[in-house]
């Protein structure tokens, strides 16, 4: 259970909706493994664990807050099925969970997405649309159609039921570092809306107030950490090139942003360069597929390696949906990181 | 416990070794999870769960067993230290141990081992010196350096304390799947010598006697599917060109064509195609990075869809160390697998 503790919940993300939340996906999502390298633990000098959401159920943490969003549908706001707009991971999720629940879906994706988020996502049987990435109002469009056809919209982010969904991740992180006795000292995570991150913030938080909780974003969309700095959410200017597709947004949410604001110490911006050199020894050393931006956060914890020296770190990879030629690609072009053994 | 009915144990792979063998390794090998993509099961119409030794502390499972062998060397016979031959796995299995244990390690490896293999076994402080796998008897290499130094050998897989060690893996899948509330049908398992089709085979045989297990075999290097069917131990040439480097043996260990030929249903051989389209599938829709030989198992299963449709079976990933440049040529190479999903 959660405790009385828990920060966030003003913006009504209590404890009650995440525990509701982990019931519904309980033999639904995949409780997703912290996984380690003892080597790669001696070479920095910290525990460093890794929760691996890209071993989740469509290759990201999304279906986690999109199932939970559309089981807690009324009954009558179903028959008209959902409508989501998304870069790829939560269009996946979307479609995976309205599959599951038997509801039609129609998901507006930018067309530049990723062919295995394209793919996928028709593969789950939802009725993809593209939209131009850098033109179109990609919520407008969302609305146009919910309008047209009573269909109910699943915002990627910025809603109660989707981050107590993504949530759970941050309960399963507690739960499992306290299996192995462990006291999370700081929590790195990628952030683009910030859905994952203010869900795990109040996990944590509440059951472990003591840790840290740092956000990691891309180049040219380091609107999270401008935001912190600010203390109100700020904007950037869209269109500059990032290979972190995935959390590439303008702008934190109203409600992510109240409880990122609260429960997160900081953040770190990372290059696509960094974040290349990162999923190179993620794939060496986890033998995990990291998406870029599923990998920021491990980014940013090889940019800030002194500053967490001797702790115990968990680190999200919050998706792993990378084309092939991307991924070879990268792994051809990452330069190599010198991480020694100690003799 | 493991129970009286334990099949192999006449070969002295007893369950109180491999009980032994468990608590040694406890907190030093990663238990690797058993890890499954809904969509997979539904689109090859089974339920799939991979043991993803890959996972592993080194990247393999050759851990478990070179651990479990050096912490039983008795005291007088550490201090010259250890010696090994192997293509890669098995020597950083080998050196992590030593290093664990402050043994000084000598590693015979073939000069053409995949380069992450032989920087990893140099930097966990082993000594490497190379042979030509196609030329040199490494097996004569190690017993002349044993003779010089008074080194211990550390036989790859024909040896009961080595066998007991894999064997750990067996127990972890039996005791997964129970709390998951699953019989097994099948296990399917990559073998080179058979060091952990044989320990998994006594584990599996003693917790689950209903379940079938396979193994699969690289094309060129099927020698123990030759021996299955001869009913006993069948050499072939060794010389072939495979992708598969960690399971290119030329003849089964005769301790573990013991166990195996008792407690193994038969086995499969796959083609370096059908290797590397496992691996985009692995890649593609479970995020693991799996080395051509550990993959092997997952080819058998995606070339016999059908005997193994409606069934719960578990595919072992023995081990994901293959360098960047030979994993994105892979990728790029693979031919598409078409694993539709149902309407």
């Amino acid at each position: 259970m959660l405790g009385e503790a828990i920060r966030g919940t003003n913006t009504g993300v209590s404890a009650e909706l995440v525990e509701d939340a982990a019931k519904r996906l309980d033999g639904l999502a995949v409780p997703t493994p912290l996984v380690e390298s003892p080597q790669l633990n001696e070479a920095l000098g910290m525990r460093l664990l890794f929760k691996a959401e890209c071993l989740q159920r469509t290759g990201s943490f999304k279906f986690r807050g999109a199932y939970t969003k559309l089981s807690r549908l009324p009954v009558h706001a179903r028959s008209s099925g959902v409508v989501a707009y998304s870069s790829g991971n939560h269009a996946q999720g979307v479609a995976a969970a309205a599959r599951l629940l038997e509801l039609p879906a129609t998901i507006f994706m930018p067309g530049d997405a990723p062919a295995i988020k394209i793919n996928n996502t028709r593969a789950l049987g939802a009725d993809v649309v593209f939209f131009d990435r850098n033109g179109d109002d990609r919520k407008a469009l969302a609305q146009e159609r919910a309008a047209e056809t009573g269909a109910a919209i699943i915002p990627p982010f910025d809603d109660v039921d989707v981050i107590s969904g993504q949530a759970t991740v941050g309960l399963e992180i507690v739960r499992q570092t306290r299996r192995m006795n462990l006291d999370i000292d700081h929590v790195i995570c990628p952030v683009g809306g910030g859905g994952l991150l203010s869900g795990i913030s109040v996990a944590i938080k509440a059951h472990s107030p003591q840790s840290h909780l740092w956000c990691a974003e891309p180049e040219h969309y380091d609107d999270m950490v401008l935001s912190l700095n600010a203390g109100k959410r700020v904007s950037i200017a869209p269109g500059s090139p990032t290979i972190c597709d995935s959390i590439a947004t303008p702008q934190p949410g109203l409600i992510t942003f109240e409880i990122i604001r609260t429960n997160v110490s900081g953040g770190f911006v990372v290059s696509d360069r960094e974040v290349m050199s990162a999923m190179a020894v993620l794939f060496e050393r986890l033998k995990l597929v990291a998406e870029p931006g599923g990998c920021a956060g491990f980014a940013a914890l090889l940019q800030q390696l002194e500053r967490f020296k001797d702790k115990t770190v968990v680190v999200v990879v919050s998706g792993g949906n990378v084309d092939r030629s991307t991924y070879s690609r990268i792994l051809d072009a990452a330069e190599p990181l010198h991480i020694g053994f100690p003799d």
